[in-house]
């Protein structure tokens, strides 16, 4: 796996439990991931040699994050290295601009979009009409590489401020609330989707997740599930396909795509039968695909960002006392107010079907393990 | 955690949850946790030397086995070093006769038993009743220590075959079946109990363990759960205590105790809101206790053990195409006929309540697993 942040830290217990031979390229050995992992090596993503070195003994090379260069990973696929994801689905997920021309090309419901070169092409976009949304085509994640416009004058802002950046404008979308479907697809074209949740965003970052959806339409769902496993297989994903959408009145419309374990799956390690740690193993190693099914009625996850204060450590004994189900996931990053530092996850008994007392419960104890400022919550 | 075997290998990814700044001391980089864990130190458990430079830099030290010399053990503990379970504690899962003093001393039901010094002791302790067990009274696990004779010639064939062993021996007894209770306790002396598992044991191996006890008496399982309460608040244990029992039809007798994670508790990965990995990294480090409750109506546990075919992976297809609910939890060590190497664990969904289906299908996984040889299933 190339990246050693927290996804490649959570996929560590997935290959223990495995026992398989899994290697992790770190940036450095305080990354996420090299912190606990004896088989990291230490290189640099960006570096075609280091990668193919770090390839070497590797029967299969993935990601947990989509920043290496598109025209590396041609070159290692060109070489014989199995690349899953491969380089041209992996594109989807690093030009925001291809994917949107790609899925709107299958009939696939998105925002309206446009490449914008400069301020009179994003008031050419808007036609009078306010907020805009601008987006770096690539580059961008939590947020960052998205901004929403209310005006001529805070899109200038943004212009300016990127310079040298590729932008795209698109729809400000009104939506009832954000959902999320996550899929898996192996070399064998097997599929299988977890059921669709519902995620909270602020500032562009995932702040919780509740999985099931509550109160979702089974046909919406199904709808949800349909469209994850056939853009993976239009795209031809292998491992991991995260598919983050707007619910609207007038149905669903795809926001964004990654191809890896994501935010919105966290609440798989205790609430599914597979987590989508070792459901992105199996899927890249060509293994039957796990059970997607729920282990519990309701699973609330809720992201803990760092606060002021940098001792973790100190808070949990009040965490673990007020709430002992509460599972606290602490990815070992450097604490920096608003930076996403770990996450907690509580899952419904068997008779207990609140999922909003649950949510309730995940972000209280995730809002006392950041402490510090208060967080808007 | 001194020690790296699969017990170490399984807290790795309780460490990794909690962020914790956990430290592995493994005989060798082959270890089963040393093979994934960043944080190992190679040395020898039995050589004080080592024990005292890994303990530095350690808030508190603990155990995956029972083998470090018991006056070294007090010797940290002089020097300032948290010993969690202490040196006294761990005396009772170091000598199996001073175990069954203490308990029969706390009024605890255990087997008759007495030492033996030679074989007419042996003969006196049967009076002429056989099948009597002979047990090692320290260094046995696993069924190893552990023989169960005969007649007077076998009793001879075990005492000649173990010169220099101290010797106990005890009643046979005749169980209806095997059951076991998980406690953990902190320093603050909270406490905690997992329900009380059936298991069953082949060869002095555990085989298989179903949570909870199917048909257990309520009355039963609660006098399991206030003797392990009891024998960990007496006994001073810090971290877990596993009390392995014979339930018979006039009660219960404490077989063996062991102060650690323990393969009757590996059922709780999957099946029980906090891991029994977790809950001893809880309990040794003094934080609250996290919940013990079952997470499904029912979890079949089955060991799996080294067949003759050593690649287990190549196996991997079929279990998982088989049952895309199965956990497989694989340890890494080197495959040898009857060796645990692993164990798979199936948890029932909501409306599913039959163990002994469940027991079925965590039993055809690891027995395929395990390939080779039939081993009497």
């Amino acid at each position: 796996m190339v990246g050693a942040g927290q996804l490649a830290r959570m996929t560590c217990p997935a290959a223990i439990g495995l026992g398989i031979g899994f290697r992790v390229l770190a940036d450095s050995s305080a990354d996420s991931a090299a912190q606990v992992w004896a088989g990291t090596q230490l290189g640099d993503y960006r570096s075609l040699a280091d990668l193919r070195a770090f390839a070497v003994g590797c029967d299969v090379l993935t990601f947990d994050h989509e920043h290496v260069p598109g025209a590396h990973l041609a070159a290692l696929e060109r070489s014989g290295v199995q690349v899953r994801p491969g380089s041209a689905a992996l594109r989807l997920t690093q030009d925001k601009l291809v994917m949107r021309e790609r899925l709107t090309g299958l009939g696939i419901a998105c925002p309206r979009f446009a490449p914008v070169a400069d301020l009179s092409g994003v008031e050419e976009f808007a036609g009078g009409s306010w907020p805009v949304v601008l987006k770096a085509v690539s580059g961008g994640y939590d947020g960052k590489g998205v901004w929403v416009c209310e005006s001529v004058a805070q899109a200038a802002e943004v212009l300016d401020g990127g310079a040298g950046l590729a932008f795209m404008a698109e729809e400000y979308v009104e939506f009832s609330r954000e959902l999320a479907v996550l899929a898996a697809c192996s070399p064998h074209r097997q599929g299988a989707v977890y059921p669709v949740v519902q995620t909270v965003q602020r500032d562009g970052i995932c702040r919780e997740v509740i999985a099931p959806a509550p109160g979702l339409a089974p046909g919406r769902a199904a709808e949800a599930a349909e469209l994850a496993l056939r853009i993976a297989a239009e795209a031809g994903v292998t491992g991991l396909l995260a598919v983050e959408l707007f619910e609207t009145p007038a149905g669903l419309l795809v926001n964004e795509l990654a191809m890896r374990p994501h935010n919105c799956g966290h609440w798989t390690i205790e609430g599914a039968r597979t987590s989508q740690f070792e459901q992105h193993l199996r899927a890249v190693l060509d293994l039957p695909l796990g059970s997607p099914a729920l282990a519990a009625p309701f699973t609330a996850m809720a992201n803990v960002l760092g606060g002021d204060d940098g001792d973790i450590y100190d808070r949990y004994i009040h965490v673990m006392a007020a709430d002992p189900a509460v599972k606290i996931h602490i990815y070992g990053k450097a604490v920096r107010p608003g930076r996403k530092i770990g996450h907690v996850t509580v899952t419904a008994d068997r008779d207990h079907h609140d999922p909003q007392e649950l949510a309730d419960r995940a972000r209280r104890a995730a809002s006392y393990l950041r402490w510090g400022k208060e967080d808007g919550q």
